[in-house]
């Protein structure tokens, strides 16, 4: 049995099961475990000897705190992150997990860097971590995201992007050639409907999902190596 | 410089600033990486082959709620852990995690379990999780744990002991010779000052505390490596 791929609207059913009383879990935890797995999936292909500069592209919604969570980790783990949230979400959770990186003294674009700046700091770093959209993202790309996407697609840095490539359908993928398309994805709880066709390497991230919620939804998920909180799916 | 051993005063304001203003974390978050940090430790050094029946103890505090979420991440290691919380904790965050284990079909003993039933089950498992006193622990070890803690001693299983091993003083040790002497233990954030002659593989898990508040506290603490949340510290 393969790997189930999740339509927008079973990625949304999981998340409500993950958090209501199927999984009982809070938006700290499974953030905090989603973010430690985008870290771990970057830290994995980018060494930090390397590839010490990341520049961790954080949209305003859920997926945004992932990349928050991500930046953090990274930190501990001996990265040089910047944050650069576009447009900053303003959930409490959100605020909260900036609050913890400026107390890292890990340091942030402003919100409304020019798009010439933003072009000319983009070679300044080693790797991009797009946490921009998620499973909820529908289109058409908004200001100001349709200029910076382009503009980080241009950059030719490795690009490691979360759960749905940012500029993607859930569903449809990339039909219309307008989103980012990286070199790393890592999914979360399981992959979308929309990356059956990436070719990059692909990890799985989520390590939480109770079995019985595996079983009734049918995920077919690849067994965790170890301890850690990823696992690398077969490349197509 | 080596690392700081802490005193309970001072572990109490580390973790009040970790989730005061300083660090800004949740329980939720704090407590996610810690009980994550315990079971890597504990899958470190006894492998699920061998040692798959994990007896998860814990408290009724804090260090009992790490012992719930390692108990979570054990399980999906591909552990089979059995909670044991002779007196389980009252709050929030306490009832949330025993949720969680719930519903992931983890098992319990029945907490008022007898000291004869205890005594004989002890028998089927590989390895025990100590997850009862923590460092704001002070004695004398009252009812049920007087009774509780000699049987764990004296089942002779592999034990591993999070943060204070049950039953020693946060800064006298075992002086009175009546705790819990595990082979393994999880040091949380830093080691405390009553570890400091413990013998045994030592680890120290929390890889979330802010540069500054290291250099504040002068913790000294150790490079942890790759992207793993426990460093093994040297054997004394």
């Amino acid at each position: 049995m393969s790997i189930r791929h999740l339509t927008a609207k079973l990625a949304q059913q999981i998340d409500e099961e993950l958090m209501g009383s199927v999984g009982a879990f809070s938006i700290d935890q499974l953030m905090e475990l989603a973010g430690l797995a985008c870290a771990q999936a970057l830290a994995k292909v980018y060494s930090k000897e390397k590839y010490r500069k990341v520049l961790v592209c954080c949209g305003p919604g859920n997926q945004g705190g992932d990349g928050l969570v991500a930046a953090r980790h990274l930190d501990m783990f001996g990265y040089e992150p910047t944050i650069y949230m576009p447009k900053p979400g303003f959930k409490d959770i959100y605020k909260r997990l900036q609050k913890q990186c400026e107390n890292m003294k890990i340091e942030s674009l402003p919100h409304d860097v020019s798009m010439d700046a933003l072009r000319s700091t983009l070679s300044s770093f080693d790797v991009i971590l797009d946490a921009i959209f998620g499973f909820s993202f529908e289109g058409p790309v908004r200001a100001p995201f349709d200029e910076v996407l382009p503009l980080l697609s241009s950059s030719r840095k490795p690009i490691v992007s979360v759960d749905i490539p940012s500029g993607w359908g859930v569903e449809k993928g990339n039909e219309e050639g307008t989103g980012i398309v990286p070199d790393v994805l890592v999914s979360l709880t399981a992959p979308k409907e929309g990356v059956r066709s990436f070719k990059g390497r692909h990890f799985l991230g989520g390590r939480f999902v109770p079995k019985a919620m595996e079983e009734k939804f049918q995920l077919n998920l690849p067994e965790y190596p170890g301890f850690d909180q990823i696992v690398e799916l077969p490349q197509i």
